[in-house]
């Protein structure tokens, strides 16, 4: 039986994980930019990665040891650099990164996965990464301890952690701890664009149901956000599970408890994500779109992605303007079936067009009041179907300009 | 024998042909904001419109009108409203404005096309609108006055007229003019993403070779150019021609002087796209991205066109910096087959990056001399098969955002 999920804007990490962040010098800021999460006992490990055709060093070893293992004992993050755009270099350096976090911690090399985000195209500074390993290993620490520092030391130029915890009990009563946290994608800094999640729990789960749960839980969270449209070299997604809770049968659709477990990974995925279109650099505004009776689900996701990639439609919510035409535009070259003169357009719960045209139900000064806040919602009817998706997204200001200008 | 086309840069009518353009008060600023083209002779007219599924009342006339009659005698443009997404009520309004423009010039209804450009979803003003085609009917001039004035009725915050004329002979010796004006696409107002472009000749021209031949011809140009990758409502592209030249044998490939017309055509059309990306609003940066090597040369243009419409590639131009890790990132989401250890990249004539990596052959100083000027060219090789395709572009600068914001 599913109960409601109750989720706690923290990283505690579950039983038999330990974190750690600290600043290695990588930032010229002196802020965190390394990060280390680390399981006594192997975890089961699924991850998504992104679909970029040039994707990052880190990225091929992770797909590559995943494919092959399945299990892992930790992942080792960096900021400052991407490691993409490396060549045969980046894949020596993402290697040995690897092999130092191993050996710190006295597990197998082939254990440990490995993260970078940053500017693509230059090296790894090796010599500033291999101390703050060591020095990682050394400050592992459990609970809400390690998983802070974790959440603050992945972190680039977003501007707060991004994290949520949950437990719920396996159906032979014992506690279960799912906690997930992020950083966040695009509009961060130049070349920054990238999304890394790290969702952990200490519940026995059979790896092929995680599989397929992870994967659609991504779909409909971080592959639901869009904040400039570009996909990174970097973006990864992670969902570990180390059995450190001992509930005996390894949760799977159909054993107690499952439910629960997929109801906290879909939340978590889905609170991360918001997070991080909330906290895109330059935004002052999150935004839901939702398309509903469109004639597919594809085609409502292909509508609300025109819309929430649109810079003239993003441009104009930074203004605060209820530019709806501006909508239509988008709907109509999104590749999605539309019949113009059925199309229903409502910011909030004020509905702007009807059949296609101004409805006259409402004025411009109240939808204005409805786009004048830091969230609001925008639902399209396509009046064809059952299809319906939501995205979320943020405006885009002068500010977005700036940052990536530089 | 096709001769070298050298082009002015005037709107200088083609015989048979008469312009005007005025301000009939639809703009608050008392700017032109009518015009009208009309041949005293039945032309032949082949168009282009917009793939958009949500179009303008005047698109859906016009396209009706151009298959069903395939000649026209003139063509009345407005600009302050787009009359789209404006139902029923916007089709009356688009024949009614073809009809006064046809009685007000002693011609059959039918024979009259209508183009709009302004804010999508709101009603043309009818008032102001009838008794301005009267006065452009009486103001029906020849020539570069006619042209010039026509040219610039159809503006809207383009900060200049976009306009091309040259001349040929026929085979049989007739001297032949043809004339080309355009409005600017996108980044122009709000919801003002609007292109137009009117190519008129006197010469005789077979209609099945002129249709094909601009249909390329604008997929070579005016498709080739993109500001923020939003395809409007209204985007239109006209090509007549009334044969007051009096060539004897209609134009067509194998016909004495076809080729000079064929050069014309693209001449012309390539430079007021290209007019267009530089005159884009708040762009201080005209770019031309060429990629070749590609294994087609639809992917070639798949990976031109991912970097022309990424705004973390357009921000980082406005900055002037050379931030090829972002044009990696573009052609690998692109969908474009490539291959990370063969892509080339190269800024003007300095290579930045050879087989996926930094090639070393440059300073960072002297890529962002290259970016520094009000023009440049990004020359990627994929070197994976021939395919070669050019997108023109322009920088997203923080003007962009505040002109569309508002």
């Amino acid at each position: 039986m599913t109960t409601a999920i109750r989720l706690t804007e923290k990283a505690v990490l579950p039983k038999g994980w330990r974190g750690a962040g600290l600043a290695a010098g990588l930032k010229k800021s002196g802020a965190p930019d390394m990060a280390m999460i680390f399981s006594d006992r192997p975890a089961d490990a699924v991850a998504t990665f992104t679909t970029n055709r040039i994707c990052a060093a880190t990225v091929r070893l992770d797909r590559t040891r995943i494919e092959r293992y399945g299990t892992a004992h930790g992942i080792v993050v960096n900021s400052g650099q991407a490691n993409a755009c490396t060549g045969k270099a980046g894949l020596a350096d993402a290697a040995e990164m690897a092999d130092c976090s191993a050996k710190a911690t006295g597990v197998a090399p082939e254990m440990f996965l490995v993260c970078s985000t940053g500017r693509i195209g230059i090296r790894l500074d090796m010599e500033k990464i291999r101390p703050g390993i060591a020095r990682l290993a050394d400050a592992l620490a459990p609970g809400e301890a390690g998983g802070e520092a974790a959440a603050q030391g992945i972190l680039t130029t977003d501007t707060r952690p991004k994290r949520r915890t949950t437990t719920f009990r396996s159906g032979d009563g014992k506690v279960c701890r799912v906690t997930g946290f992020a950083k966040g994608a695009g509009m961060i800094q130049p070349n920054m664009a990238t999304m890394l999640a790290f969702v952990l729990t200490d519940a026995a789960v059979d790896r092929a149901a995680m599989a397929r749960l992870f994967k659609d839980a991504v779909a409909q969270s971080f592959n639901r956000i869009t904040v400039d449209g570009d996909e990174s070299t970097n973006d990864s997604a992670f969902l570990l599970a180390n059995g450190a809770a001992g509930n005996g049968t390894p949760l799977r659709p159909g054993v107690d408890g499952w439910d629960d477990f997929e109801s906290a990974v879909r939340a978590i995925t889905l609170a991360l994500a918001q997070d991080m279109a909330r906290d895109g650099e330059g935004a002052s505004k999150f935004v839901t779109v939702r398309v509903e009776g469109a004639r597919s689900a594809a085609d409502a996701e292909k509508a609300a992605r025109a819309i929430a990639n649109s810079f003239l439609v993003k441009t104009s919510w930074s203004g605060g303007t209820p530019n709806w035409g501006r909508l239509m535009d988008a709907i109509g070259y999104s590749g999605a079936a539309v019949r113009e003169d059925k199309v229903e357009i409502a910011y909030g719960d004020l509905v702007a067009v009807r059949n296609g045209v101004w409805a006259g139900e409402t004025t411009d000064a109240a939808l204005r009041k409805q786009l004048a806040g830091k969230e609001f919602s925008i639902r399209i009817d396509l009046h064809l179907g059952r299809g319906a998706a939501e995205v979320y997204t943020c405006d885009c200001t002068e500010e977005y300009v700036r940052i990536n200008c530089d």
